[in-house]
């Protein structure tokens, strides 16, 4: 394995090492209960296992195993969130099972092979930070071959929605561009110096911020103008990494029950936890980041805005592809491009592309 | 000369490659204003000479000299922003005099030695981002031994003042103590798990997050309770990286005429463009971010927080040592250190210290 290169530890991993980060993660109970569901009622597939808790962060996890009776844990944590990790095992007296090891997981070893591996690795639209790579690896390296994911299957959505957002930012893309306007008129008469020439750069610039950057957003369900499509589902016992590097590239279809206009496509994600066909779990659970009447989940849905909308008639379809890649500036971030057009509407088709940031 | 790590480019530098950044700074009328002055009030040093502009940005500072009569200007710049301080250049018929130079100015050559060296590097606290640096680099190895720096001179300064930014920061650092008190509650009904061993950790984290990080600030100079003291000096034409280097290490003296109580101490810095002992000035330019009633340059100010406050009379003086270094964890941030007593009265001694981020 190779370790990760300094830019990445000074800007991916540095926000882990906050104890304030890891509370904002733990208090979504959303997230920390399925999770404490997905092993305390599944003892059966924890009680005298090995397991290994890849990105271990406050340790939680690797508690909750140990809670389940996991005869050994390994929690493996890069930052120095490992020593917060280690002084709350020991102080609910788990330091006999749970052992914290700082490193990451591609560079530490283990003496034993394991049952199960645990990991909470998802971004923001699933694949965002990543770290699903580190945990496929911990999985091929370290697990044995009717070993179980924690995870186990995973699945991407996206829907067409209503919102007022994108006409905002649109809104604000415009006061800024009048704002340039303005300030290119100062450089001339305060300094003599024409700026009109950076025009399209600034435009171009602003318009990546204001409307071609995915936002995180708390979308309530009766926004929603027709459900969610999956449009890509991974097995976590079986994917590879490369399968995970090389991206996606799908095509699927949305159906506009309510009409348009459609404001934006919202994505997000579900995981489930159903063990492996070898010890499939007694207990399925789901841990779904879907829009919700409650409230988001801290990953909330990813906003993708259009501008301008899309008209829809109530009852249309519309068929998409979709491109998922990793951003060449920083792989742990995402440049999406979609496709879009009403089915049986020629003239309708739409190329639109984001970065999440 | 070295290269910038990765990590450097990634944090430091790419904020720059955004024209929105650049417009920033342009904007700040005060900043650009003053260069113009500078340059523009004293075409004798700028006509036919050579000029090198250190981190060029935009080009602006380039076009000034170019607009002063300079014979040659080399304009260098790290980032992408090197091809639009190229297309402005051309655009305002300058590209015979200016030459844009893509690199850092630690690993490019020049043809030839320079009369004037240019720049505008100037962070907050005047030492923040560390450019100073690259900009005694580029005097050492380019500039000829009677040439002059442009600003020549830069001071920093500290002065007691009132403000309720402190109290209230206070306040929201104890509202984080409460939410965290509710969080392990939650942690140990809903899981079981108990994090109370943790408290003093995230105390910790919190009260440098609130309290012991400097603030930028637009102070009006009603809040000042004393004059601004000058607490060091440099001569940019003499002072040696090394200096620079090892940080600052000074006493000094506060006096605080209007009474305290001293929540904050606020801290500046000026520059001065006086030419050179061979080539003075002859309308020698300052700019300063001192408090300001038409309002705070970009830089601002920054502000030191006390809690609690220190209690003084109308005409205390406060008796200051300070340190100032680079960060460990990242040479472009800094450290601040004051020890502070009022002067006469023993056990008055207070030791403080921020993080400037
Ligand atoms: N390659 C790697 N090796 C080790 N730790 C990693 C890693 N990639 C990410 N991490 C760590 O994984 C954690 C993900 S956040 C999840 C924390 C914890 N398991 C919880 O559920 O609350 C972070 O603390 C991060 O620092
Ligand atoms: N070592 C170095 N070599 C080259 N450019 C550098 C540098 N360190 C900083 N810079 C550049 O210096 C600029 C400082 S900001 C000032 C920009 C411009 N001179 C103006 O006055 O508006 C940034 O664009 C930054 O990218």
């Amino acid at each position: 394995g190779q370790a990760p290169e300094s830019t990445d530890f000074a800007n991916y991993f540095c926000t882990y090492a906050y104890l304030y980060h890891q509370k904002d993660m733990l208090e979504d109970h959303k997230r920390t209960g399925a999770y404490y569901n997905a092993v305390l009622q599944n003892r059966r597939q924890f009680h005298g296992k090995v397991v290994l808790d890849v990105g271990t962060g406050s340790g939680i996890l690797a508690i909750f195993a140990a809670k389940a009776g996991a005869k050994k844990v390994y929690a493996v944590e890069a930052t120095d969130m490992a020593k917060t990790a280690r002084k709350l095992v020991e102080h609910n007296k788990f330091g006999d099972v749970i052992e914290v090891i700082q490193g990451t997981i591609e560079t530490i070893e283990l003496p034993e092979k394991v049952d199960v591996v645990i990991s909470e690795w998802m971004g923001y639209f699933l694949l965002r930070e990543s770290m699903l790579d580190s945990v496929l690896l911990a999985r091929d390296k370290f697990m044995k071959p009717d070993g179980a994911m924690y995870p186990s299957h995973a699945r991407m959505f996206m829907a067409p929605i209503h919102t007022e957002v994108g006409s905002r930012r649109n809104t604000e893309f415009q006061g800024s561009m009048e704002g340039w306007a303005e300030f290119i008129q100062e450089m001339q008469s305060f300094y003599q110096v024409d700026l009109e020439c950076l025009n399209d750069t600034f435009r171009q610039e602003q318009r990546e911020y204001y409307l071609q950057t995915a936002q995180w957003c708390d979308v309530h369900p009766s926004q929603l103008l027709g459900p969610g499509t999956p449009f890509k589902s991974y097995d976590l016992g079986k994917v590879t990494i490369e399968q995970i590097k090389a991206g996606i590239e799908e095509e699927f279809e949305m159906d506009v029950v309510e009409g348009g206009p459609v404001h934006a496509f919202c994505g997000w994600f579900d995981v489930a936890f159903r063990g492996s066909d070898a010890h499939p779990a007694d207990t399925p659970v789901t841990l779904t980041t879907a829009p919700d009447p409650t409230g988001a989940t801290h990953w909330g849905q990813q906003s993708f805005y259009v501008v301008p909308p899309v008209e829809c008639s109530p009852g249309d379809m519309l068929k998409a592809s979709i491109k998922v890649d990793r951003r060449k500036d920083n792989h742990r971030l995402l440049r999406v491009e979609m496709g879009v057009s009403i089915d049986g509407q020629p003239g309708s088709s739409r190329q639109l592309a984001w970065n999440i940031e």
